[in-house]
Formats: C-alpha cells, structure tokens, sequence
C-alpha cells in the first residue's frame, strides 16, 4: 500500500490535474464509483486501478474491484490520506483509476441515419462541457466535435461534471478550417443557436441526422459557423435576459430534437 | 481613490465572499457592467458603488455611474491592482457594488393566476442556484423558494452565475413545515421531478399558476416534499444515464411550463 505523498506514481497521478500533462502521457484521471464502473463497462483503457481500501465501503465499489481483477487491471492501494490528496471530491468514495483517452480523428466520422451529436466552438468553462456530455448521453447523442479553442474534456472538472458520460460519447477535437470542409463533404445539416434570428428552437423540424452548433460562453458562434448553418434557432427569453448559461441552453435544444424523434412534438 | 489593500472598506468588501459575513450585515456584493446596471435598473438598494477607472473602459459603464451619481448613491474609486484582488471574475470590468439583500417572507407570498415560482430542497452548489435563477428570469418566474439547508443566493458565485437575475426574483427562505403549511393553506400546485415516476414532463399541463420544486444534487426530492406535490414528472433519459446536472434539470422543465404558456405544447 502506497503511504508516500512523494511516490512517483502518486505524484504522477497528480500531475495529470494539468492540462500539458495529459496532453503529454494522453492519460486522465476517472474518479468516483459511478464514473470508474462506466469505464469499466464500456471496456476504457484503463492504465491502473487506484483504490484506498479505508473509504471504499460500498458492495458496488467492491464489485468494481472484483471486475477489474478479472479483466487483469493493475490495483494500486493507497492509504485514505495520500487518495484524499489526490482526490477532486467533497467526499472521495476511494476509487478512481489512470485512463487513457479515447479521440476520434474527424475522417472516421460518417452520421448515420438518426444521429445527433453536438459541436461547440471555443467552450471556455469544463464545468459547462461536462455538463453537456451528461446531458448529451442522456438524449443518446453520438459524440461531441470540440472546435478551436475549446477546453479539455478531460480536464478534471469536465470529467467530474460529466458523470461518466465522457466514456460513451465519441470526442473529436478539430478547427474551423477541417470542420467546415467535413460538413460540406459530408453534408450534414448544422443546425446553430443566436438570439438574434426569428426562428422559434420549438416550431423548427430538427433532420435527421443532425449537429447542434453552440458558441462560446461570451461571444456565441462566430460569423463562419453561422454561415455554415442549415438552420439557426432562438430560444426566447423574456424581461432583461439575453441569455442562458451554455450548458442549459445546449439542453434545452437537445431535448426537443430528442422530444421529437420520440415523438413528442408541438405540432407546426 | 482608495490604493491600499488594507482600508477598511476594501477589508470588508472582501469579508462580504462569507456567509457569516454577509447573514450579518445583510449585504453582498454584486460585479460587472450588466449585473450593477441590473441592480440599478430595479432600484436594489446599493450601498456604495466602487468603480477602478484604469478599468471601467466601455461607454455603457460610464453611463451607469452617471445613473448612479444622479441617483445620488455613494462612489468610491479604487485603484485597479485593489479592484483586482477584490474581484470574483477573470477579466474584471472595474464596477462592483455593495448592495442590501432583499428576502420576502414567506407570508407576503400570494401566487397570481399565471405566476411560475421555483422551490429549491437544499440545493447545495451556488453555481447551480444563480444559473437556476438566470433561467427563472429568461422564462418569467416570480421567484424563489430557498428550502431547508439550501445554499445562499448572494454567495458570490451564485450572484455571478445568475447574470443579475437576482434582482428580478422574489427570495424566499423557509424550511418544510412553514412551507407545507403555506402550500396547503394557499392550495398553489406543487409539481416535482422525480426519475422514478412514469408522467413524463412533456404530456402534463401544467396548472396555473405552480409552483416547480427540485431536489437537492445528490438525493433528488426527499418523501416529505414528494407527498406534498400534485404531480411528480420525469425527464427521459437514454443509455446509463440516471441523473441530469440539476441546473439543466430544472431549466428543461421550466422551458416546456413557459412554452405551455405562450401556446407551444404537444397536443396530450
């Protein structure tokens, strides 16, 4: 069992708070009980398993451990100090495991019938992008296109934030030049957000399959992406607003494309 | 112009980020162009404006201390380095002000046909809280109600994240048994959330007015409020997804009551 705060793999681990450092290893942190055993069961590439034996109690922490043994994943044991240390949490559940990342290079992409899936330029805040993994797992969408200077998701907060979500979504990382010459190669319809456009995001008839396209938390979509748009909605907002936070606003139209292809819909 | 960090109104602006502080001399501080505009516009009783005039560079900001001059509040000028250590954001705009909080009592709260409130059962993250009330003024709400061991809505990064939202919603503090009492007495409908019901939130009607209750981030609604609500709705959700991002949660069903509002409904 690790005790060490000074233990190379300990150290490493908490290096991997750094956005260089993961770029560097293209490695992340996963941790919590929920977020490990989504890992585990969509078959992530796990590096190691670390647990602190002291604060996992739970019979479905064990069960994890259990699975991973059998799947051959190293198990490192650290004490409940050294796992507090490292630990993002109010309340660390004594789980967590190194991860390698899992991108998709653009060219493999070809939407199928159906699909949704959600581009963002430039989102700032890894709070606000793992909120909208969350949500887009939650809708079914197929992967997330992260454009120019978009944050990392797996950035510790994103992972947080994103409950496990980040490991059934596919990640493409790309810029506007690339994006916009695979949207018009592949003709999928973009479908962007403004508040500056009449149409309603209620009274519009999302196709299949199509990419939600939202700017970033203070500057919304710049003019290239909007150009590249089939269709920009609004959502209306009433009194002083002339805007939603980021992630609320991304729900709001992922769940009325998903309320439509379940049928659900406000008749046009 | 104030240049020291150790003036003693700067000492207390600076106590103002804990709720000890702030429960004691019932005021906060708000920041930014938009949100002390807001704070203007709505008449909140401001204490001191404190502007840092290296930084406060944009037309509209000046005309706020115009406003604020002609309204005769009290202005105090700091220098940028102490406007810098005072502030909560990334790139500060040089205008905050010390405002008086603004509680209603539960008692004064009579909801008219129409009105949408927002009730809260401990909600723990004040960035949760000040997006919910960014998204209560987008879609009209009245208010608030802050339940039980709820998190403070002038925390500052509560304040932050509702965009100035917070000058235009009723704040109400109580707990179960005034509350209970309050909505029997009153008969408003009280609509909950729940993942475990089978009403799904898109082919209810929402009654007018009601009131939309939300659990806490962790537990979700607790049994006592659950009893208490005329109907219980559901968000689908899709794959291994259990839980939305609360803010997200609460802004999917505030949305589909203000489009049942202004005619956008499917047909039940």
């Amino acid at each position: 069992m690790i005790t060490s705060f000074s233990n190379p793999l300990i150290k490493s681990i908490r290096k991997l708070s750094l956005h260089k450092e993961r770029q560097k290893c293209g490695q992340f942190l996963v941790e919590g009980i929920k977020s490990v055993a989504e890992a585990i069961q969509v078959d992530a590439k796990i590096e190691t398993l670390i647990i602190a034996p002291g604060l996992l109690v739970s019979g479905f922490g064990q069960s994890i451990v259990e699975q991973s043994q059998k799947k051959s994943i190293p198990i490192v044991e650290v004490s409940d100090e050294v796992f507090t240390a490292i630990s993002n949490k109010d309340g660390p559940q004594g789980i967590a495991a190194i991860v390698h990342q899992n991108w998709t290079k653009l060219a493999q992409i070809n939407p199928g019938s159906n699909e949704i899936w959600i581009a963002l330029e430039s989102i700032q805040n890894p709070g606000n992008l793992g909120t909208i993994m969350r949500t887009g797992e939650a809708i079914g969408a197929k992967g997330i296109f992260l454009l120019d200077q978009s944050t990392d998701p797996y950035d510790p907060t994103a992972v947080k934030a994103s409950m496990g979500a980040l490991f059934s979504l596919k990640l493409v990382k790309t810029e506007f030049k690339n994006f916009s010459a695979w949207v018009q190669e592949k003709k999928v319809p973009l479908i962007g957000s403004s508040d500056k456009v009449e149409q309603d995001y209620m009274t519009y008839q999302y196709p299949n399959p199509c990419i939600l396209i939202m700017g970033s938390e203070r500057q919304g979509l710049s003019v290239g992406y909007l150009k590249l748009c089939e269709q920009i909605v609004r959502i209306p907002m009433l009194g002083r607003s002339d805007s939603l936070n980021l992630a609320v606003a991304t729900g709001i139209i992922l769940y009325q494309i998903f309320n439509q292809r379940r049928g659900i819909d406000f008749p046009a």
